[in-house]
């Protein structure tokens, strides 16, 4: 892992551009971090969109993780921002965006072909990541996973074992085998649902609630479409971190 | 209102119970009230077992409002405790727990015998009590109902105005009437399900959901059977009436 960058953003937080590999990230931690105990890591997932376009968003949730307490991280998924396009993953985003614009059912195959690759690829390098973190000076355990492409999040709390708690956002597009994989996570659960999500299936979002195997999950669902996460409802996934990894 | 008893529970809170008429009930306020700012008021349903047997959940309930800096208070219900009972209602309990014990599942006309009766007769003495506890000097609006029969909860936010925000517990039995009065309520509303409750049909709570007019709804599902409600999730609950009434 390789420093590029670092800059304070105000007096409280030190945004770090880092490259592992042929992987950009970015991480946020607290100001005073390195003088006092380490503090927990939150990573914070995000959809395939490219780190660029995803920066206004994810630097304001990492204030608030930072806020909290907690050292933010994240880091470039495959095929996005400016890391190589994989042929195959293209062809399925064209796919699904056809089915989608002639208003027809997203059929399993086009979905597990759009994110099992992405899966796959995704987790060893999130795990990886995870390596590299955890080894920094004034960043300790537990470690939690939010937010991002919901099946990447599976899992990674079904077979990382450092992760303690995660917040999933059931805003996604869910291969029916990552269905199965969920059933197998036993750390707490939260889990956002946007209601009126109108690019959603809200009842394969409730099915896939039911499957997760966690004695503690929440499902928290709310008004205001994909995007309209209310900030009450990012208040209280942030009480869950707290709750759990503090 | 006539008041029968006056108690300190602790440093904090007073607690007196009172009769409206034939009804009696509860009231909690903070010591501190009567010479400060008239205090916003949540009102506390519970089922329809007696207010003796609810005591214990009660008070629980009412101190954490207190501690919030509300007033909280309770009335009982139509053909509970040591108030008289109605012939149809207890025909009505009795073809319940038959219909139950027999593993049958529960059809339309039996919940409606069950429920609309009490309805009809609670409602009005919620909205009695709520005219007397009004006129108190100490207590102000704006009012929040909490919990109880949720059909109850449904009527009195659709039909009082108020009612400024409710709390709903979707644990009990929906005559379809009702959802169709969960259309015309406008007030922000936060609804608490179990979703592994046994005794309640989890689809129907969740079409309950769907069918509230409210533009701000959210729905908190949780683990631990139909009693067992996390305490995060009566925090939640209540930092949802600390955003709305006060």
């Amino acid at each position: 892992m390789q420093f590029t960058s670092e800059q304070h953003l105000d007096d409280d937080v030190i945004e770090r551009a880092f490259s592992l590999g042929e992987i950009p990230g970015i991480l946020w931690t607290p100001v005073a971090a390195s003088a006092s105990a380490p503090v927990p890591l939150i990573l914070l997932g995000h959809p395939p969109l490219g780190l660029h376009k995803m920066y206004p968003r994810l630097v304001a949730r990492a204030r608030d993780a930072v806020a909290d307490g907690f050292a933010a991280a994240t880091i470039e998924l495959p095929g996005s921002g400016d890391r190589p396009r994989s042929a195959a993953a293209e062809q399925a985003r064209t796919a699904l965006r056809r089915t989608v614009e002639a208003g027809e059912p997203v059929d399993a195959e086009t979905v597990d072909a759009l994110v099992l690759p992405l899966v796959d690829k995704a987790v060893p390098e999130w795990q990886a990541a995870l390596d590299a973190l955890l080894s920094l000076p004034g960043i300790g355990g537990p470690v939690g996973y939010s937010g991002g492409v919901i099946s990447i999040g599976i899992r990674l709390a079904a077979v990382e074992p450092r992760i303690s708690a995660a917040v999933l956002f059931a805003g996604s597009l869910v291969p029916a085998a990552m269905v199965e994989e969920a059933r197998r996570i036993t750390v707490p659960l939260h889990v956002l649902l946007q209601w009126d999500d109108e690019g959603n299936d809200r009842q394969a979002a409730l099915d896939l609630f039911d499957a997760f195997g966690s004695k503690e999950k929440t499902l928290h669902a709310n008004m205001g479409g994909h995007t309209g996460v209310p900030q009450f409802a990012g208040d209280a996934a942030a009480q869950f971190f707290i709750r759990h990894l503090k």
